[in-house]
């Protein structure tokens, strides 16, 4: 069930029928280098999410989160950022819309490792009004990166053995390709694979990732490799969010 | 050109070609009645930019902001609202984020009229800290609701004379409908045109409209009259454009 | 009854007789062209609403709020402006203080177009606390510009038909030199009726308005119109004080 | 001359004949026991103000800022509060207003001692911006309780030996009745000096003042004296105004 | 018991006893002059709050807060500030941490006057919630600068009858040479007893003081001082702990 | 150097001979089980600090940053936590109280998991005011956990191969008891080894581990694998200091 083509109604009766987890695809809308869309963050965990849905009607999916925190890459035209304070602000938010609606679980499906330090921050803030008042949190909020479900990242490992890197890595573009094959891009690049280093401000990062790459060589992303890597995550996903529903409480 | 599928480099050289304006679709996530989808309100921009898009390669889409500002909604499953000083944050920092990379004009295509008084404010806050430093701003931020375009407002109310009201609207349904024909639904609504009455709180909003409609009858919604809509939204949006790329300083 | 005026005995003692509801002058410091008193904005609900007072020792009149937001006024010397996101949280606290003295309806008499957004924005936050809470927001908030009450702007326009304008307007002006003869001003505006514009930043506003006039024509003020301006809002006002305590529940 | 009774061009002008200070009377509206008004502490500087104005054509007053921070006498009818946070982003706004138009000292003439730390911090807030990018501040702040003026504490001291108290204190309540006569009200207070206390929150203070008067007896207020410390104060004020413009910078 | 030196279970059973106050010495990391540690201010309450703790196991001792508000040292290499919004945020912060664990009374020792209006107006900030929502506060929030302690500022002022000051005094200095007789520093100084004078922002305080002094002669500070000032406060802090214990409501 | 006991001319020579590193000591004051003390996690990194600082006199150590984002500690007595946003704003200011003095590089020595997110949070906030300005950051930020200095995790699982576990571990505890042998705590816990778990509000932490340990034997700490600890984290931190000071740009 995709929320935002459903009906309130059609969503009451889904809380009604027992299932009270909600699936949050969250990313970001920055550079990946010259060949990934600038959507790549938000699109990965946009299409494992719609697979999974694809499988089970149990599965309700949020809207999708398309801008995070990328101030790092903010050099490069196209990039959007919020700062971590806004960032935070908005999940208190999104969390507390749900909260006063009989959800039980807020599970944000990941595609942006620059997002992950915000995202564990909004929810200890969101924890804490409980913890002050000394009272239980009604919520149980989740951040999962989509590359950490059960055999994913060995998967991408096991495809791209050399020049996977950390930023517009060939894994990602490739599962982007696999569901949106008229956008694939062409480039050259030069170094094959990209340099590392730390993440500073923007023209920093700009100075030591001339293109955007970081570490990786995104030429060796294969729509097919997309599918392969789209089809064990959605699978990961439908057995984590069994899982909860089946109330096992030690995800966090 | 849509900059989610888009490369940094494409938005590079399409800001290197003298484009400096972008679109953004913004709307909400809230409740539209018992046959409205829940992402009505961000949907009929994103569909009438896309349009737009299609028609002219000088048009740059931005990603949507796809949830706003709707708390008297949320009394109804499914509704997602930011409060009004949020979402005056996020605008600050997707602005800003343009600012930085060479764009002049943010144009903001709105879908949702709890919207107005929050994106306004935000403009205004924006505006305000070049006005206390004494120095111009660098950005034209534009408001418009999609049923200002020229033209629409009058089309959606030759089409439906009766019972357009203000919320869950039959010019809106009959828009995701024309997008989205296997997403329409069906229920029965009483009365036929539901009452009007102000907005405050969501428990207030829910015992005023039971169902969520305001002074509507959805029921009227077809996807002709909203394909009628799209396209001479598009050709407004098109117009609007053109006319800012050729230096028109009087929109605002 | 005016609240400065007053002892909080004495506003015990009314709130006690069964008056529930406050009305809050609020307005703006800032430029009103060559012959507009910087206070004109918060003057003239003042004055309206003191009118008022004068008839019926049902109306209690709070203190004014006397700066608003006017950031594109900043470079006429002697306008002061808050952010719109301060004056959000200043409403809030005013508000607040209110609801815990047993106040329903905190009704806001608003002289300045610029504040509307604002103050709507502002009443949505309140409102947003309860609906994220699940529970009834225990006050109705009302913004009611002067020029709203019932027949005030058909008269202002039968008054001056030609070059009433959106700022430094011939209406308000009259209002102000109705109350405060004394200080009538003088000067010579080119052209008579000052062009119009959209409003972005202070300096864009003053390279567009220099003179600080928005389509008006001031000089056309008279103390005769002003006064019969405040007759006839001040009769307006008293009769929705009056639907109010009757417990109509529309406005809004 | 008073800023909201002027235009732009005439404060435009006093600004441009070398004046370069303005003041701002500033207190609260609150709670003053049976007896005192709830302006009083706003009342009594905008009072000596606008009584030092008529004797100097230097001076210029700006709009009295009427709400400030009393939480601890919210439990009595009538009272408003900022938060302390509000106050000093508002005080915030007010400052950068005067800042982008050429004022060079902002001389805050208080009414209430509840403002003091808050009104304090703000100043540090408002200069911390300036120390930590390593430039200076081009704006004096200056607080200065009316009492404080030269003579004037010495003088309440006389006139009210005992019973004067820290809150609805004769001399600031017979400040009031020398200037609006008309409002001077009567009431028995048991006993005729009221406790002292601490000040906490405003359950705690009403029960421990639960007519509002903190260690004074208000039934002394006399307007002749109220007009003796108008104008002692009024000559105290203009006295360190004219140290000002002279340049003297030992004033903090 | 120092509280950083135990664990929770000591300090429930703390609680438990009957104990209800916690000590905070708060201070600042800034500037003392050519001879005073940039620790001195956060030194002194917690070596005097340490020797108290040794006379009485009654007296629970927190952690030191040793950066407050000391943005007009910045210009001085070293010193560390909070803004003073910051500080009322972290204020409110430890005081919510202790008011969920059962403490009655958070009585800060303080060692540095620029916190006062920062500590006072955080204190106002708590309060308010309470005020606001009409209910008690359960928190007893005290403010004591150690000078104030009973003798003290007496004893300083015979210690150091010329040139004490108000910033990088004597006896300040006294204190932590007592307590860390490694760190006592010499210099010159220039003139003898520094200028005087208002504080603003950084660079401003650096040209009126540019050793860092205010009035102060930090060179007669002696070790033997600072331990007779350190033992009479220890015993004037014992007294006001047992007051409080012993149910005195008056302090604040 | 120890910044809290030394002058600010020593700081300005430590600076001015080329030294543009300071470390700051940043931890938590919560529970650590029945043995552990509630400094713990601000004392380790104080203690690897002071042991390099002995070892060069190159070296400058900040004063300690003694309260960190401990929510899900709360419900034990003596924990103090900061709200994340709060903590974040807090390292602003710190940061840019150094900013203005010459310093280049902040390195904060971490000694708790749970400020992670918050501290790299804050970091990017930090930077991106540059990245939204198109400036470089003048400042390099780096955070480094002393578990993770060159060899000390690996030292740690050698000395507790099981039950070293994830909260009040044995290695941290030891490192106390190395430097603080007179605050050595002795208790008995069942079961030996503490249960893992999700970490959510303070209640939930509270029912999961009823003592407060997560999946550790704190009874097995030892002050001479602290020893050990201590030293060989110190001559981590020595080299890594090293580097930077010579212009290795990589850390982050």
């Amino acid at each position: 069930m995709i929320l935002s083509f459903s009906t309130c109604v059609e969503v009451e009766a889904h809380l009604r029928s027992g299932s009270r987890t909600i699936v949050i695809p969250i990313g970001s809308t920055e550079q990946h280098g010259p060949t990934g869309l600038l959507g790549t963050d938000w699109m990965c965990p946009e299409i494992i999410a719609a697979r999974a849905e694809t499988q089970s009607n149990q599965v309700l999916i949020g809207p999708t989160f398309n801008v995070g925190m990328a101030q790092h890459h903010l050099a490069f035209p196209g990039t959007i950022s919020l700062r971590p304070s806004t960032m935070m602000l908005v999940l208190k938010d999104w969390i507390s819309s749900f909260c006063a609606q009989g959800f039980q679980t807020i599970y944000f499906l990941n595609g942006h490792g620059g997002n992950i330090p915000t995202i564990e921050a909004a929810f200890s803030e969101f924890y804490a009004e409980a913890s002050y008042e000394k009272r239980r949190s009604s919520l149980i909020l989740i951040l999962r990166n989509w590359w950490q479900l059960a055999g994913v990242e060995e998967l991408a490992r096991r495809q791209f053995p050399h020049g996977h890197g950390s930023h517009a890595e060939p894994s990602e573009i490739s599962v982007t390709q696999a569901a949106y094959p008229a956008s694939i891009k062409t480039a050259h690049c030069h170094p094959p694979i990209a340099p590392s280093g730390p993440v500073r401000d923007a023209l920093d990062f700009k100075a030591r990732h001339p293109d955007g790459r970081m570490g990786s060589d995104p030429l060796q992303a294969d729509p097919r490799h997309g599918e392969d890597l789209i089809a064990l995550a959605a699978q990961g996903l439908l057995a984590e969010l069994a899982a909860l529903e089946a109330g096992h409480d030690q995800l966090g």
